[in-house]
């Protein structure tokens, strides 16, 4: 484990450790077990060990290689929940990134734009067009991060809703897309 | 299995069955057991024998649950795999609904604004960065699906490359993202 206030450039993956301009470790930046490592909460040895065994788990059978690779696998594109899935761990991380105070104009004005457009192209019409309605009766809140992180939390409730699956508690928006668990 | 020209309602999930304008099941709309029944690649059972095995797996133990909550768990933050990986399904699921032929100016530029503000607004500045550069030096191509499919598998082989990954054979984008291995 490190000591309080030492940094790493290199972690136990091999990658250079990414800092916030705050000085933290970014957590969207780094490899779990990186970020794990440089925020102390496990041992070098453990992050190797986690590592090596998450490598393990992502080698599959070849019987489905694409031709000509020894890598890629025939996976069939993305179903609806996969993309469910996906957009909302970006659009939740696009929140939790999203400047804590006082966004430019410009930063309020193209998440803005990023999230209707979004309503327009995303890849489900009856989805796109359902979110396109939630945002026209209820405008993103982009005044700072906290709005946006619990506007983003609601209109994903919305959606949970829709689809009969229970709702997220709010209050722990910050903790489940920025902080984690185990901090205060 | 259905007969030819045979459409459904309701899939095997209990979910109702999504079809695109042109008659085809829609493969991003609904899911994946869904789509492989009612496009006649597996059985009714088969579908949902699929359906509660994928159900059991995503059942967890309930240690780790947020409070006041019997099905949220307490989940990390995404690390920079996994956004790339979301952001990717995303952003490639987007191209693979794009208009086949002769988008709009206003579906052009949309598109090109999307992407545009996605490299400013992307969680993981240097990945931002780094993209940002790509599109400045490399327009997206939105005049037809294949064109923008391409780019945005030459995009994704750049950022393979920099992390030093295989690159993808981009004759093959359709298929990963389109139609799925098993239709000519």
């Amino acid at each position: 484990m490190l000591e309080p206030g030492q940094t790493v450039g290199i972690g136990p993956s091999g990658r250079k450790i990414i800092y916030d301009a705050d000085g933290k470790p970014c957590r969207s930046c780094n490899e779990y077990n990186d970020f794990q490592f440089v925020t102390g909460k496990i041992s070098k040895s453990a992050a190797i060990t986690a590592l090596s065994t998450s490598n393990k788990l992502a080698s599959v059978s070849s019987d489905d290689l694409i031709p000509g690779s020894r890598t890629y696998t025939k996976v069939p594109p993305p179903d609806v929940n996969q993309l469910g899935r996906s957009s909302w761990t970006m659009l939740h991380a696009m929140a939790a990134k999203f400047p804590k105070e006082k966004p430019t104009d410009v930063q309020k004005q193209e998440m803005t734009k990023f999230l209707t457009i979004f309503s327009h192209i995303y890849p489900c019409d009856w989805c796109a067009k359902d979110f396109e309605k939630y945002i026209r009766e209820n405008s993103p809140k982009v005044d700072n991060r906290e709005q946006l992180g619990q506007w983003m939390c609601e209109a994903h409730n919305h959606v949970n809703k829709k689809l009969g699956k229970p709702k997220f508690n709010c209050n722990f928006w910050e903790k489940r897309w920025v902080t984690g668990w185990d901090e205060e």
